[in-house]
Order: C-alpha cells, then sequence, then structure tokens
C-alpha cells in the first residue's frame, strides 16, 4: 500500500481516486470543497483536502507525504503543475493533457531522480501504449486512431454532450491537425476530410481530422503515415463548421449591448450549457486503432459504456482507468525509467504491456484485438 | 408637381426619394447626416436633411410644408412615427412595417381629414394588392403567398445576405405564424412545414412557415385558407434551427467574462457581419402569389434583379416601387378615402391596381399572371 495524491476531482479524477483507493492510501485536492465533499461520500476511505494548485509552496508542501502524484488538473494549469511536482521531486502520471511540450521537463526529471508519465488516458494513451508496443516488435507502416466519447441519447442538432471539460473540446475544433503523411509532417485544417465509419453497437458515425498524435510525431519519426480522427454522430461536424464559418468562433470581440464579447468565449458559454454531461446520463467510449505493418494490420477496437453499477462514466473509466493502470504498474516497479516519458515509451516494454491491459480488463475496459493480412495490388 | 418628404434613408428609402425625384419636389430626412450626403451624390435634385423622427415636434415641423410623407424609418419606430404624420394632418405612404396595428391610428387619421396607406412594399403590399384586386371579382377560397429576397451569390452555411434590416430578419424567426386554415386563425411555430419548390431562373427554393399575413387576416375574413411563406435557398433553415435549437437566439442573458450577455443580441451581432449585403452586390426578389377560386387559381411570379445601371437593389426596387407607385396614384387622385388602409383596401379598386401594376412594369417590376382551371377531385 502506497501513498497517493490525486490533483483534480473533476469527473475522471474522482473515478481514479475512487478506483486507486482499493489498494492504497488515496488523498483527492481540488480548488473547490463541494466538489470534494461528493466525491468523499460515494467512497469513504478517501481523504480530502482543498488545494489550489496555482499556489506553488501550497501544492509542493502538500504532495511531500507521497509516494505518487495523479494529475488531473485542466489543461491550461497541467504544464506549470507538473513542473511544481517535479522540482519538488515526485513521481507523477499525469492527464491534464496540457498543449505544451512535455519533454521540456524531461531534463528536470531526470536532475531530480524522478518519474512522470503524461497523456495517460484513451486518446492520447492507449493509442501510444498499443503503437508502443507493437513498434518493437514489427516494422510499423503506419498508424491511425479513430476515437469519440459520445451520449446515448442524442439531441438535435449537435448530438453530443461533452465527456470532458467543453472548453478543451471547442479548443480540438480550432487548433490545426498535424498528421504525417509520407514521412512528412502535414497540418491539416481541423473538422476537414469527414467520412463515414461503422461501428459494431453503435452504427454510422462521421470521423473528421483533429491534433490527437502529440508526441508520437516526435517519438516515431520511422513510421511514415500516422493519422488521428474524432468520432462523432453524423451531423455534428457540419453544425459546428456552421458556427465556425459564419463567425462564431472568432477570438477578435465585437461590440454586443456596449460590451466588448469574444464571439468563441460567448459561443463556448452556450455550447457548455447545450453540451453539459448529466451525472447518470449514460455515455460511450468508441475507439479503433489501426497498426499498420508489412504483411499485416492489427486492429484494437473499444466499445465502452457508463457504468450504471458504480455510476462510473464511460470516459472516467477509459481514461481513469488506463492512469491507474499505469500508477499501479508503476509503483510494482515495472518502469524503472527516470524522465519524462509519453505512454509509446511505456508501452514498448512487454511486462508494462501486459500489466495494463489486464488491468483494464479486469475493469472491463476491454480492448479486442483482430489481425489482418494486408493485400498486396 | 408636388412637395414629397421621404423619412429614413436606407437602402429603400434612398431608392424611393430618388424614383419620386423625377417628377416631385424631394426632401430626404435621416438622422445620418453620412447618409443624407451619399445619396444626394447619387440624385442632385434631391434636398437632404438631418431629422431624428423621435423628437416630435422637429419632425412635425419638418414635414409642415410638404404634400405628403413617405415613410421608411426602422420598423420599431413605425408606430410612433405615424402617429406624429397623422396629428399633423399629413398624408402618409408607409413602408416602416410596423409591428403594432396599423388600425388603430384609423380613427386619428379620419379626425383629422388624411389618408395613410400602410404595408406598402412587396410583402406586405403587392400581395395585399393582387388580393385586394381578386377578391372584388371572385369568391376566393384561398390565398398563399412565397416570397424571399435573396443574394445571387450564395455562401455557406446560411447562403444568404439581408436585403433589409437583420435585426428584423431575426425577428421573423422568431414571431410565430399566424395562418388562416379551415376559417379559423392557427399559430404555427415559424421556421417549420418546410417544403421545396422550383421557380424558374433560380431553382429550388425552401418555403417555410413565417408571419407575414398581417392585416390580411382581419381584412379578409370570408377567406377560409391564407398562409405565408418565407423563401431561402436551401439549407438555410436548417442552420438557422440548429441556433435557434441549441440556445442561440435565447433572450435569457448568460454570463461571459464577467458581464451579462443576451444569446440573442449576440447571434444577431454575428449574423449582421454574416449578412451584410455589399452595396453593389447582386441580389434578388422572389415572390409567388397563388389566389384560389372555386374554377380557378391565379397565380402571379415576381423575378426581379439587382438593376446594375442604376445599382438599385432588387429589394429597393419591388419594395420602394410599389410604395412610389401608391403615392403617385394618392396624388393623381385616384385613391381619395380618409383614414388608415393596408393595402388590400386599395388594390380592390380597377383604376389603383391597374396605376401600380403599370407603374411598376415602367420600372421593370413585372408580374406574370397565368391562370388555371381547378381540379376537381
Amino acid at each position: 500500500m502506497s501513498k497517493i495524491i490525486v490533483l483534480g476531482a473533476g469527473m475522471v479524477g474522482s473515478a481514479m481516486a475512487i478506483d486507486m483507493a482499493k489498494n492504497h492510501d488515496v488523498t483527492l485536492m481540488d480548488i473547490n470543497a463541494d466538489v470534494l465533499k461528493k466525491v468523499q461520500q460515494k467512497a469513504e476511505t478517501l481523504s480530502v483536502q482543498v488545494l489550489d494548485v496555482t499556489n506553488k509552496s501550497a501544492l509542493q508542501n502538500s504532495i511531500k507525504p507521497f509516494d505518487l502524484v495523479i494529475c488531473a488538473v485542466p489543461g491550461f494549469l497541467g504544464f506549470k503543475t507538473m513542473e511544481y511536482i517535479l522540482e519538488a521531486k515526485k513521481n507523477v502520471v499525469d492527464i491534464s493533457f496540457f498543449p505544451e511540450n512535455s519533454l521540456l521537463l524531461d531534463k528536470l526529471a531526470k536532475e531530480n531522480d524522478v518519474t512522470a508519465i503524461v497523456d495517460c488516458g484513451v486518446a492520447p494513451g492507449m493509442g501510444n501504449i498499443l503503437l508502443g508496443y507493437h513498434n518493437e516488435r514489427m516494422k510499423v507502416t503506419g498508424f491511425e486512431c479513430l476515437v469519440g466519447g459520445l451520449p446515448k441519447v442524442k439531441k438535435w442538432p449537435f448530438n453530443y454532450k461533452a465527456p470532458f471539460s467543453p472548453v478543451d473540446v471547442i479548443e480540438e475544433y480550432i487548433r490545426p491537425a498535424r498528421y504525417v503523411e509520407n514521412g512528412q509532417m502535414v497540418v491539416r485544417e481541423v473538422l476537414t476530410d469527414c467520412e463515414l465509419v461503422e461501428f459494431e453497437k453503435v452504427g454510422t458515425l462521421e470521423a473528421f481530422n483533429s491534433d490527437g498524435l502529440r508526441t508520437l510525431i516526435d517519438t516515431m519519426p520511422h513510421i511514415p503515415d500516422m493519422k488521428e480522427k474524432t468520432l462523432r454522430y453524423p451531423g455534428h461536424v457540419e453544425y459546428i463548421r456552421a458556427l465556425k464559418d459564419s463567425g462564431f468562433f472568432n477570438d477578435d470581440p465585437v461590440e454586443v449591448g456596449g460590451t466588448k464579447v469574444s464571439p468563441l468565449e460567448f459561443t463556448s458559454k452556450i455550447l457548455f450549457d447545450e453540451w453539459k454531461l448529466g451525472e447518470t446520463e449514460e455515455e460511450i467510449t468508441v475507439m479503433r486503432i489501426t497498426i499498420k505493418g508489412e504483411q499485416q494490420e492489427i486492429v484494437y477496437t473499444l466499445y465502452d459504456e457508463f457504468c450504471t453499477r458504480t455510476q462510473t462514466s464511460s470516459m472516467a473509466r477509459t481514461t481513469g482507468y488506463t492512469a491507474t493502470a499505469t500508477a499501479n504498474m508503476f509503483l510494482e516497479g515495472l518502469f524503472p525509467e527516470k524522465g519524462v516519458f509519453p505512454p509509446e515509451l511505456v508501452g514498448r516494454h512487454e511486462a508494462c504491456f501486459n500489466y495494463i491491459l489486464n488491468y483494464l480488463k479486469d475493469r472491463n475496459v476491454v480492448y479486442n484485438m483482430e489481425t489482418r493480412p494486408i493485400k498486396k495490388a
């Protein structure tokens, strides 16, 4: 039993704290006392503590007694928070998905003799782990990740509820997508190249360009083709693009009734309300990872649902349990390297890979693998 | 030659002033001096004067020397402005399309021995005139008006430019539609009952419920079926409904960056920019009026384009020239009645009807009439 601190009591942070508390002494921290109180009602063995992670000394003092930090703060706070954690010489598993390059902190982590595993969710996260594993065992020529979190009940027009911060969803609809094609990094407009894709138990979904490759662009320079696309119910992208093309996502403030308002900020606000996922609203996670080799392609498919028994969202399950799997794997000493590591550098080790997949399987997050021979023209 | 004053130097007001100036001594008034200056460059014989129509005494003093007022102020100012004009004992032709019931001013007009002809545009306006005419000459059993002002160049997603105040366009997308069905007034949700309709020179357009019958509901109580629908390029309504259904047209303010903002006000602002019709941007007006009798139906079709020679928009031509036709008809003594009159009460007189249609034809605004026998089941 180790002493674990989880930073951030959002939907995923709470689920991780509850999961870790099964085998460890866990403290959950958040800036919001009400949120903490609510989580504690679900898991009595959990300790909670109010903390503002932007207060450097408070943060560094709070994490002192712990063996491992699991960080699930909002993305815009992620990089700075990780820097403070590494300065304090603490090991960390991170799913804040911050926009900055995590490898900039690699030197600090090595100097302080600690380990940071970043981007440890479902996507990014499991896609990287799967690719990391197979990349060591075959010549990979292509990688594709299709992924989406979707509500079970579809409300027109967007047919969408945000299983994580809507501000991050909208950010994903703005940032251009970085792909690798024929060995070159290319930038594609986000929300483009829509294609219809069939998924068992779900039906037809729409996949479009989004910027999800992240560290893979740097860590897998030998793979000539890599892309990530986001999945939504058909129609969603069309309405998002209608908003975007007519100025609703613009950043330049416009004057409304005497005050300056940012269209993007305003639109986000409206969509937050429209996309608010009810606490017990059922949602699913759908993912298909294709790893292409010279003779065969390996396809992993995930279909995961809201857990009615534990009232845990599928996004919390698939994202959070990947991070708790990684945390437990780390605590068991399976990954002794020091520095900052994206998940592909963890998944390449057979023991790590198996540990994580089995941990997830125990929680009924199941990746079905299929192998198909490549047809030569 | 009469002395005419035109209130409002918007797109339509200016076109009317220029048209009236061919045969009369015309003064154009507006609150905006720059706008007036620009119009005067196009028509040197025009006098201009800055005036705030909400300043009652200034308005009543200004209009004193004139034989007739043509009123083209924004809708929300229309009713009050007309009241001031009638109080000042002046005749008026109005195209401000104010939301209030114009007949409330009938008593005032009669007491002051003056004439007000209201809603004198293309729709409302010409539809009323045509129905007023035929209603005196056959038993009318049904009336339908399909009408739209559209840009020639279509920009996704809305494929629309507003040929009149966008705030009035959006107001039309909110106000429920009042129809007459089987002799009963019914209220229908606006933007519903979309149907595809074919138009020569344009192709397929989409017609949807809108609230355009206005005075006809009261003045034609014996006609069992009457409806008005707005025409747009296909797709427009779907995107408008997507906005509306997801809260962008709500009136209740939401908090954005510390200030309260009305979604409707904000959305209007964004759409104003998106729908801004360039001064020389070509647009068209499309209308189909169907007047059903027992043996036959009479169909009038209008297709009108931006006039490149005079740089006059089609909306200004079709709306403004109906009003200037009516003004000239009035000045020639063809309509001597006192009180407030919607156009259907003018159109019923053969001489008035012919005068207006010929006046429009001279300006190449042509209503093609077709008569079709009714097929009995």
